[in-house]
């Protein structure tokens, strides 16, 4: 039994979802660890991770869509001094995943065919994110 | 230290919360690791996990009503082709857990005594969904 | 690679988010284990973990106005027998998280700058409450 871990950093593109499934698949296929539990965790609080699915790119518009809905900026929050869309991305933050666990089989994600892992960029702007990678097994 | 892992079938019910606790249970009572972390993850876009109340089962009815409302069908979606179901359940999704964690303690899963593992599928029609269970310990 | 386990009794304050960054911090930091991999599971169906920003105390009020505003009391529930509060707190669970997990590096959470841990207590009332700690790693 041994682990691996690393931190990635990504480029975003500004509010909403960005797949980044097979920067994740590349590290574990690399790892030395063939079967095991593969950790995402991202050490932000406007920014999280999701599993959806990477099929139809309209699916991850209208996630954003439906989170801008849920979260609209100027709702009347006390915390606006971070500007308009932070409180927001908390709120979206705290709906949606800061960490992931995705059981490793024979070196590969045990990801369903539709799967994909997504950065959910909460803020409107571009920023570069980490996300940290753990995996134990064998 | 080692790990165990399978993949479950479930035939579910439709739309709603199936609970699947005892089947957990029973694979990690056999699985010959006593101490360690669970994991069970869902490989699916429209169907999740959920640790819920299992005493009373009107709790799930009416969180099945609560994420109807939330989410509900024809509602100006992009993604329609697959039906007015689909968008939403993937917005459902997106709002619960793809993957669960349990610790497990002298081979039973740490759980409380109101908690149940639930299957959460989120289509209208009844539909066969995989679980992976994977479990590291002793 | 070994692991320890411990059960956290933390006396409540009532709805809301409570900080338990440093509980963790501190219980990490003494386990012996230096790298690998934090599980906090809180065996209760009606509070939940939480990872949000800590800097700004209005933040964790304005999530908790958020959340109070998405299952408000007297909604219509049918399971209504254990008080108001009751049913909201169960939809509040299923929208959060039961458990989180967070990579461990030389002794520390991997925890961003404006990262904490919450416990997001979601009846009205002030009760004990458990968390589950799991740690696994060198």
């Amino acid at each position: 039994m041994k682990q691996a871990m690393t931190r990635l950093s990504i480029q975003g593109r500004g509010r909403g979802l960005q797949e980044i499934t097979s920067t994740l698949a590349n590290w574990v296929a690399g790892s030395g660890i063939r079967d095991g539990l593969l950790t995402a965790f991202i050490p932000h609080t406007s920014a999280t991770l999701l599993i959806n699915e990477n099929a139809d790119s309209d699916v991850a518009r209208d996630i954003e869509d439906f989170f801008s809905g849920v979260a609209p900026e100027n709702a009347g929050y006390r915390h606006e001094n971070e500007g308009p869309d932070d409180m927001p991305a908390h709120i979206r933050s705290a709906l949606t995943q800061t960490d992931l666990q995705i059981p490793v089989l024979q070196g590969r994600m045990t990801l369903g065919t539709w799967q994909g892992v997504f950065l959910f960029e909460h803020r409107s702007e571009p920023r570069k994110r980490d996300v940290v990678l753990h995996l134990l097994g064998d």
